[in-house]
């Protein structure tokens, strides 16, 4: 049962490098790449599909490695109100802010959840995504936590799209702990962590590392939990100051530490030793109009491995395009256009602890693919929004989303 | 004939404010607006149709009234080389910048630009756009300029949006004019405007007036022969340097004057009182990553118009949705929701000479709307590229793109 796909150049994404084959073949066995290389060179045995691309430039399916795709209302109120000169102050004092998030994802139901979340990860999906990280965070108690992850789980059963279920629990201190982080990070640690990894539904756990949020001390609590529970970590790090979370995570062989406006050139060494994967959200750099760059040299020269990710979330990245990312990640980052596109392939699965099976085209690994007609893999990172003409494959077989 | 949309709230952006109907009602006869407002309120009469909106926001059609929509080619190719670290100026060299797009466009057919045009559009509709302006100016000869302006004009004939054609022939210096700009112009004002626009292709003339385009006094030449032919003018005024472009404009009762980074406060009152549209292009401003901010609080202190639009074209803004336009002219140029849309509605209507008949959900006007299904207007600033559930309404006539 073996599935031919030609007529297409591909753009491999193998170690993260564009890796073209131009005039190129693809066959498929189910779900897996069996052999990618130059047409001329396709083995001629009788496929039980052949499909003609039509000159379309292939890459691997986007993968988008962070973000917060479930939650309960919007923050567009918000947005507005500060467009109309109304100080953060203000929103916060009347209970805006993450807060008035945390408020609506506790009072919707799993179903309500759903269905909110099913339309943003439908447009990130017909953006050519075939894979996504999600994360909690918003509901901050053992139920509300569950609601989330159970949601993210069954958004990855109801759509072609692979999901990654990631425990923020330690994204925000709830109400009900004001000026008790630490009793919180304890349960956590001794109460919420445990009970949903004992029902499945963790995949990895993050933490929020900054001065307004949780400290390294009681970060690394958290990650020796998991740890013990046998669950990769990650972390929100050096987003608005620098607390050297990044190391920290790369102590911890974290899959990924993210944000990194901040790090230093030691934190891209220690990150570089673990492995660590430097994930770049430039949709928030952007909406929240931030002027510290992440230090792209210090990446690049320690070879620290770079992914691009919407961050999708109401309060400081309303992203539902992955492509649009890239874009932000080129123009106001200074990556190249094969960079972010490695970002949200090859490095991207590798923030997802999926490196090995997924984010490039290449034999044994998952035929998840886009085929896209344009001019050249650069048009990805170039054109600005809408919407690019595209065929996607997710498990070798066609999506329609 | 009548039909009757309901279940809905209405933004009509009359006057260009949200003018917000809560509970609302439309009814349409053909491709009019007949009656709006309340729906208790609704004529009881024998609807030839009814059409339950769900809840919808409706908002009039996007309008984007500055593109490049037609050329041929694109520069993702040296959007690429750029960030490789190449200079413009070796990319110049090699004939690129705006050379190239003039080549690739003078070598296309008529069928080959509208093939690639139309995907552009389409684009730019699926995202609630119903009206769009379309510039020539990389033929830059009467044949090619002709063949830009015939493609927009089958581009409206063969898609659901209405589509104004303007004449940009005094975009740039084509090569067989190096360095006789002013015989260039001479071409311009006898042969090509009255060529052009004795074959009807051309709605209104524009112009490029800066250093390293055309003069204040080569622009106003081109403007007298546009006003002999009856033809209303616009203008590319004051991006990157201030040559009070504007206030020429607004001496010519142009249309609108467009980009104005470098405007001052006495080109706002000439404007005003000319009721010249001020046409931002924050599209343009993010992918040059400009710093100088167009002067918003001059503007709004004299009652200038604002407009919002993609200026898409492949060299400083290959921008495929206007709502995305929407959210950077509030990140970036610190508009509100409500202007913003203002800007891609009404006030762009009046930029386009169509304020009368276009860009707000009034009786008498063209039944031209989108059904958002959003929680309130700010979302189509708020979200930052993807898609919305959204169902488009143009003459009245459901519209698939
Ligand atoms: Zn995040
Ligand atoms: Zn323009």
């Amino acid at each position: 049962m073996k599935t031919l796909w030609h007529h297409c150049h591909v753009a491999t994404m193998a170690q993260g490098k564009y890796s073209i084959i131009e005039d190129a073949a693809m066959v498929t066995v189910g779900s897996l790449i069996e052999w990618v290389g130059p047409r001329s060179q396709a083995p001629t045995v009788d496929y039980a599909q052949v499909h003609d691309l039509q000159g379309a430039w292939v890459t691997p399916g986007l993968i988008d490695c962070h973000t917060h795709t479930v939650f309960g209302g919007n923050r567009s109120g918000e947005f507005e109100q500060r467009l109309q000169g109304v100080s953060y102050a203000e929103i916060a004092a009347k209970g805006g802010g993450i807060a008035s998030t945390v408020r609506a994802t506790r009072a919707a139901t799993e179903d309500e959840l759903f269905a909110s979340a099913e339309k943003r990860l439908r447009s990130l999906l017909r953006d050519g995504v075939t894979t996504v990280e999600i994360k909690s965070g918003y509901g901050l108690d053992l139920a509300n936590e569950r609601k989330m992850l159970r949601v993210a789980r069954r958004l990855g059963e109801a759509l072609p799209v692979s999901v990654r279920a990631t425990c923020l629990a330690a994204h925000a201190l709830p109400p009900e702990y004001k000026d008790r982080a630490d009793a919180y990070i304890e349960h956590i640690c001794t109460e919420m962590l445990p009970a949903l990894a004992a029902e499945g539904l963790v995949d990895a756990v993050d933490a929020f590392c900054e001065y307004l949020a949780f400290s390294p001390e009681q970060v690394e609590r958290v990650f020796k939990v998991a740890q013990q529970l046998g669950l990769p970590v990650k972390l929100h790090a050096e987003q608005l100051s620098s607390l050297h979370g990044s190391s920290l995570a790369a102590r911890y062989h974290a899959l990924s530490a993210d944000h990194l406006e901040f790090m230093t050139e030691d934190d891209a060494i220690a990150m570089a030793a673990a492995g660590t994967v430097a994930v770049l959200l430039p949709g928030a750099f952007y909406f929240l109009r931030e002027t510290q760059l992440p230090p792209m040299e210090a990446l690049r020269k320690h070879g620290v491995k770079i992914a691009i990710a919407s961050d999708l979330n109401p309060g400081t990245s309303p992203a539902l395009s992955v492509r649009l990312m890239l874009n932000m990640a080129c123009t106001l980052f200074r990556m190249t256009p094969e960079e972010a596109l490695a970002g949200a392939t090859q490095h991207a699965a590798t923030a997802l602890g999926m490196g090995d099976t997924h984010g490039s085209l290449e034999v044994g690994k998952v035929a998840d693919f886009v085929a896209w007609q344009i001019d050249r893999p650069a048009d990805l990172a170039y054109w600005l929004g809408g919407e690019l003409d595209k065929r996607v494959v997710r498990h070798g077989v066609d999506v329609t989303v």
